[in-house]
């Protein structure tokens, strides 16, 4: 099943696909647009890999690790499907990065990949933004390259588990402006899903709405103000959300 | 003012000092040692700062940075007074670190530092224990350093920023069964409160419950199971808690 948690008419609601519209909970008909889309899940830890996907790693340049690049996310990074990102003034480098988004669904300890997939309730995709400008520090990645507001776009849907048949062969695409600018698969996971698990698992407890953003594949690039990007997933839906201005608050 | 939250009786309780015990917000008067001591705030984004004090930097064999280095702590990572954090088996450095915890009250964003003291609701003391045998990662600190089960303990009371007269003269301390083996100061933080908070606002909204951990000073060193370590600021009483081992699953 996939479903979705909206804001409408003065309340939120969890809400399914129904034809070009949604259906809320409550049996309401609703318009799409007419509608808040708010993050498909209350989030928890959120991990994110980095160099996940070895033309990515090698087209920033970097060489290959012996242990995954995890770091984390602050739940105050978090908008839903829609949602308006703001560019920095000022920065040279603002890039997409379309990803799987694994929903862990039950606590999770010391779990061996070959038993990892029960941990997992469902799926939903992300659009991991950086500001790759900021690469100094001694601290890797630089708080200010992914903890920003608007930095982390979830949705539009969550996706059972069951619903996904084959989780390691799942193309992902990103689309500015309509025109297609990142193409990858889930196949070519430096760290696959289950051994993720595996790994985070070994020294945390994970819980029911952690999320492991698994890293982008090949084909980030800069994104201006005025820019609409659209982040797909095979059996996920398509994440949308637009470039908007930091100069002008309140505003896009 | 200062409060905990508790567990008690079936349910979870703010409570208020009474003499050796305990006044919880419905009148009753309670033992310490018969409540379970929860954190005392529901914690947002736990911000952490490395090398914050040039001691520590310096035993650590650091050198000055130009930017404060700030990373993020998960929430699951985060026990009360009292709590058991488990040292994990095969480690060699488990270390302690005292650190004034400052609690966001209400929303900031480019806030100077001029104002940043009014964006304060209060403080609590954070044992923020780092593992530091895994240091190889090209992300750092790596994830498995701080990011584990019971290694951000907060408490005992939050105290309200208006009963702290000096933030930046504190005294910090720390007690490893009941021997004095870190003793700072406040006013020896590189980057100070209100820079901190100048700083992360610049480039995120800082939200009510985001907690900042402002850096140890020098003094840290390796515990083992058994030890109990008591971490004291001025004016903001003793967090205490117990090193477990992880071999004994359900068992200190």
């Amino acid at each position: 099943m996939m479903r979705a948690r909206v804001a409408y008419s003065g309340a939120i609601h969890e809400a399914y696909p129904n034809g070009e519209g949604l259906r809320l909970a409550d049996g309401r008909i609703v318009r799409e647009e007419d509608v808040v889309w708010l993050p498909p899940i209350e989030t928890g830890t959120i991990f994110a890999l980095g160099l996940n996907y070895a033309d990515h790693a090698k087209e920033l340049q970097f060489s290959k690790q012996d242990e995954p690049l995890v770091f984390l996310k602050g739940p105050g990074t978090v908008i839903g499907h829609r949602g308006v990102t703001r560019r920095p003034s000022g920065v040279t480098f603002m890039h997409y990065e379309c990803e799987l988004a694994v929903v862990i669904g039950r606590p999770a300890r010391e779990v061996a990949r070959t038993q990892a997939m029960e941990y997992v309730a469902g799926y939903t995709i992300a659009n991991d933004y950086a500001i790759r400008d900021y690469l100094e520090n001694y601290y890797r990645p630089n708080l200010r390259v992914k903890n920003r507001d608007g930095g982390t776009v979830l949705g539009p849907w969550f996706v059972d588990a069951a619903d996904i048949a084959d989780i390691a062969n799942l193309e992902l695409r990103t689309y500015v402006n309509g025109v297609l600018r990142q193409r990858g698969n889930t196949r070519d996971l430096v760290t696959d899903v289950p051994t993720l698990i595996e790994y985070l698992s070994s020294f945390m407890t994970l819980a029911p709405g952690d999320v492991i953003l698994t890293g982008t594949p090949e084909g980030v690039a800069n994104v201006d103000v005025g820019d609409e990007i659209v982040c797909e997933i095979d059996g996920l839906g398509r994440l949308l959300n637009d470039i908007g201005s930091d100069a002008l608050f309140g505003r896009v």
